[in-house]
């Protein structure tokens, strides 16, 4: 009987196993970059693929690449304000769709690559329109604007293809700053509020509030969408640890270097409570700790440098650009990322070539095979 | 009777044949690129020759390689004003002695392309000097801004060669705002207004008149050499047509674009009258439409796209520089034009290498030699 | 005994001249680039081996590249203020340290190429300072900012070797505007007072002291390194005329053009005086007059040039930042260098290759042997 018993008690365990691992099977099937999901949705309906591509492109805003990180992401935002949900689903969909009938390459198209820049002039444009939610005439230049940044990109891209350096943000970041420039604040049609720079000197000096300031680390990773609420950001940053925990750490980090930025030059009390000195530190952080370098304690370490050096570069671009009203939106992160990727020295080491960029966890595990196969490829784009 | 009368009209008819075929071979030499003026003039003085560069360098500004185009738009600036047409033809002048006496590139000197640069900031500076008409001391500027194109040229060659795209007008662009910005508005030796940005607000806000905007539209394709009167515009085109039919709809078309992006975003009533609003446009639609690109009808709705694109960034970057009284000239027609030049996807199929760029006519003939013999020259330098 | 005196006096002669041979040999090891010390220091303490990498630093402000010159050139910091002194010395330690961590490449750090970016970024911090001499906060923002150009440099390296260019004092321009733009001028920590640009109305228009003129020209060496004092300044020179005396000839040439531009746009008397209008004509003069192109009667002209370009764009790019307080640095000088690197025709025929650039006066002397051997590769470097 005994050995019966045990027999049950080990197959009990064994299936008991055996759904643990199934349902952790699951769940890795949910993680990284569902590469599998291409193959299985490649015969289906074009809405089908065009809702994944478009998801993609959501959660490329914040360096992921998990259509269920998007989803995620979309939540929040209707979670935050249901209009700027829809701004941004129409801006994904707007720029996807452009992309394919410009012809650009399905590869990308699919990958999400032609969606996220798209995605945020339309979240941007809507947060910075003075008109109030609902206004429908918003739609048009929403729907322009992400489909211009598919020329931006693919322009942008044989460019910076020289030096294997991707497009980024830039096509978002150019258009956002033309469009506001175009409408300016007296604009009978598309009228919007002009930017304070974080440097303004503030009408009352109240002291700092250290929980606020706190609660801005988290609200950080959330305004990389242009969302100052905190249950969303916290989704948001669900999204991301789903793709890659590692990734997620280097957000909440970069956003707290960003706010250890703000508060040694001073900013606004407003720029750290809600999160905005922090993005572009928690963007620039994500960038180099894991994404486009294999992780490690030296790439953790420049992780941090690029943190303080894209918080402090935003600083910088916000006070410039505040003096003719403009916000400094995420160019300070972008370049820094560009430059972190163009280093020599030890970091260069750790570059991954942008072909082969994926989840950190992924990167991590593919280096020794790839260090092996595609050195010589290395080289010609080291060039 | 009735065969010689038939011999008789037959030849009469062949003569009249004869006479028209002559007619229009002979008008025929006088349009596209006039190659065998080339092989014509090789010999003569350095005078006869020096002329001809200069005129393909004035007509090369409206993106035309036609000495006789040349010649027209020459004589609609000195109609316009003689003091701006001297100020043109010294520019032009100025900068093509200046590129033979650096040592450029025989062929580039020849085909006038560094002499349109030179050109346009005579023709600029003239139009923003405040000191009035034959104000002779800004000859010295015209001639020095003139010489200091030819630099920029060179250089802008060198680094942009590498994407196979064209220095364009970045060198006038670049100069012109320098020379601004170096004299001031206060200057005691070359004054100048300060520019008033097109989204400025008016002080009485008068009804739109419909007539003026649409005599805005010709006005456009003259304010590419910064005339605003209907008759030299008028000519203007016309030499545009006698270079390429083609190129000229482009021009009135990009002009009717850039108006109507100017009226999408309520600018001052000025600029539409005058035409400011439209050459942007006008230069990306060309740009696009025929000239780097083999026509086909998606070329043509990709040079529309360009227009719309350059008319509005030319209204951004309006704002932005006049925020310190500078004027945006045609950066953003430039800029468009290079990003179209970087494009990949179904645009870049149509892509013609700059060094083979002809009269839009010229392109589609010879599009087919041209594919078949070339194909690993394009894939050299499209890396 | 006429043949002994002969002898004798034939042997104190010998004897004389070999002295003075010895003197002079003992010289020429001061002068150029002096590499037998390289070799001499290689197995030598660390920490000599950083004293010589950072007094090559300080030389390569002014495009010398000699220890010596380096040790002059801060004697003369110290002199004219003894915290600029320590503030520069600071620098070019932080950044050549920082250089050393981040894996640069050793021949960089060893001729010094990391350190003087980082000391001028620590000088202009002094400077622009309005917290006083001694306000030892400073120390902060001088380390991070100079360690933050060997980042820049070592990332704009790669972007612009394509073009066989050199990173120059991209790092400094761009760290010093980014700091200034940072802190602004109501800044709690680290205030700065704005910039009044050259071009700005004069309050009392009093007459122009020809004298005062004249004495701006050396003054605008020592503005290289932020000093406007005579006394230093001359030792600057002395030190540039140690490593070569045609690059000092070159520095007192380009300040004497950009005081004469200055003269022409009738620039604010104190910029004049303070030789802050000479230096950027000073540093575009030298960069073509002899370092990077064999000297020439060509290259003379060419660098005459390049100080007129230089001065005119400084004067022009300090109006621009001014609007917003800021200084124009050396941006201007740093540009047309670079754009004269780019330039095709007869300039590039006296190109000297980056890594080969050595003390004008050996470059003129291996110019030939170069020629023979190195054609295959300057090719390559053209591309």
């Amino acid at each position: 009987m005994w050995i019966e018993t045990k027999t049950e008690v080990e197959e009990a365990s064994r299936s008991r196993a055996g759904f643990s691992r199934r349902v952790l099977d699951g769940l890795m099937l949910c993680t990284g970059d569902m590469e599998h999901l291409d193959t299985y949705i490649q015969e289906k309906w074009f809405v089908l693929q065009l809702a994944v591509w478009g998801l993609r492109g959501v959660a490329r805003v914040i360096l992921a690449n998990n259509p269920l990180s998007g989803a995620l992401i979309l939540a929040a935002l209707y979670w935050a304000s249901p209009w700027q949900g829809l701004l941004g689903t129409l801006g994904v969909l707007a720029s996807t769709l452009t992309a394919v009938i410009v012809g650009q390459d399905s590869g990308d198209v699919a990958g999400g690559l032609h969606g996220f820049n798209g995605m945020l002039v339309a979240l941007l444009m809507g947060v910075f329109s003075s008109a109030g939610d609902w206004y429908w005439w918003l739609l048009l230049p929403v729907c322009l604007g992400s489909a211009a940044c598919v020329f931006l990109s693919s322009g942008l891209t044989t460019l910076l293809d020289h030096w294997d350096l991707p497009a980024a943000v830039f096509p978002f970041n150019i258009i956002i700053v033309l469009y506001l420039l175009c409408t300016g604040t007296n604009s009978p049609y598309f009228p919007h509020d002009p930017v304070t720079p974080p440097g303004a000197v503030e009408p009352n000096d109240t002291a700092l509030i250290a929980v606020e300031v706190i609660r801005g680390i988290p609200l950080g990773v959330g305004q990389i969408y242009a969302t100052g609420a905190l249950g969303p950001s916290l989704l948001i940053l669900g999204a991301v640890v789903l793709y890659s925990p590692l990734l997620g750490i280097h957000a909440v980090l970069g956003s707290a270097v960003g706010t250890l930025a703000g508060l040694s030059m001073a900013v606004r009390h407003d720029s750290l409570y809600s999160g905005l000195s922090g993005f572009n530190g928690a963007l620039g952080c994500m960038a180099v700790g894991g994404l486009f370098f294999t992780f490690s304690w030296r790439t953790h370490l420049f992780a941090i440098a690029s943190a303080f050096l894209s918080a402090y570069s935003d600083i910088a671009l916000s006070n410039l650009l505040g003096t003719v009203g403009l916000p400094a939106c995420s160019w300070a992160a972008t370049l820094i990322a560009t430059l972190m990727l163009l280093l020599t020295g030890s970091l260069a080491g750790y570059r991954i070539p942008i072909g082969q960029v994926k989840a950190p966890e992924c990167n991590l595990r593919s280096r020794s095979q790839w260090e092996a196969g595609n050195t010589e490829e290395r080289e010609s784009t080291d060039v």
